[in-house]
């Protein structure tokens, strides 16, 4: 069961949610969590906490706080992250490459870490067969039939920017609804699936409100 | 003149702000807009947008809205994204590659758009030398003299993971205060710099938000 309208804003801030509860549980055991502290750690007020959190369920006890076990059980549940993730990256440059090490290490030290790195993909015949990780790189013909054995749910997309489209469609054509895409390019697809743009416009103007003269 | 305790939080909305602005304008002569609508397209509650804005001074009259021209400019400024910034990339791979080619053509097509890539770095012999968008990749070793000729104030990290903290390094020593973070690895800077570290896993956890079973 799901509400439809949950607003992209909304679903952006729950990772930061999650993340704030995993940390507080690995530096010790915390039982209990105010809106109020959760929102000073995600960087949001109290009342958006709460307000996000209400789409979902009654999560808190007034004056008391959130459940910090039982809202990130929730959260988690929310999230799809309750259980392994198949996730393929397309293209191992230097990001595709350092991405898959990370990730699949990441996944291998930690039960709880559920995004799941299986397929890794290069058009680059160099490239083929090149192991990262225990993962030998293909070639993305195999796509769609990686996508049917493994269950692959999500793709990283890290060509440059003039293959970008094509593996998307690739992609979106194999099933995969969910796309993480870093080339810098107006990419389209269809109703239905979800692509995320790494903005990294927005990253860098951030930075620069730091600028000295 | 500059108020040192503006948070994080806030200053990483700033340029979801002046984007929706830009997104205004460009769309046609858009002359007020109030915090609602503001709000609505950045996808935040209208009293964060006023609560926002008010750390930087009175910028909209009450029942009228903010002057859209006006708050454009204003962040710009407080941004420093009225002048050209002097960027480097470090590591042309697939995405340093990408990276450059967008940008370079992006600052070059619109004279209001101040992210200025005037370097590129690559350890590997067989980039260097390579053109890419009319600017020469050269070694890293050349980090120092071309921060202090070009007055670079911002790098892009696009190396390997294993390369990254001696690259930082590099940039660091040769004055660069801001840095972007591709590498998946946690990174040590000293204090004065400012790193933001493009985090792949909230991205892909907040995608998992949209998977069916």
């Amino acid at each position: 069961m799901r509400l439809r309208k949950i607003s992209g804003a909304v679903v952006r801030r729950l990772p930061l949610y999650l993340r704030v509860l995993e940390d507080a549980t690995r530096d010790g055991d915390k039982e209990l969590m105010s809106s109020q502290e959760l929102g000073e750690r995600a960087g949001v007020s109290p009342a958006l906490v709460r307000k996000d959190l209400a789409w979902f369920g009654e999560f808190g006890k007034q004056g008391v706080g959130y459940d910090v076990n039982n809202l990130k059980a929730e959260l988690r549940r929310i999230l799809h992250l309750d259980r392994d993730i198949p996730i393929a990256i397309v293209g191992v440059g230097s990001l595709g490459h350092a991405l898959a090490r990370y990730f699949r290490r990441r996944h291998a030290a930690d039960p709880g870490f559920h995004l799941n790195i299986v397929a890794l993909f290069d058009q680059d015949p160099e490239k083929q067969g090149e192991v990262i990780d225990g993962l030998a790189v293909e070639s993305p013909e195999m796509i769609d039939a990686r996508t049917k054995e493994l269950g692959l749910r999500m793709a990283i997309i890290a060509v440059p920017a003039e293959a970008a489209q094509e593996v998307v469609d690739r992609c979106v054509a194999a099933g995969i609804r969910l796309l993480l895409n870093f080339a810098p390019v107006k990419l389209t697809v269809p109703d239905g699936v979800h692509m995320v743009n790494a903005d990294v416009s927005l990253e860098l103007q951030r930075l620069a409100y730091y600028l000295r003269d």
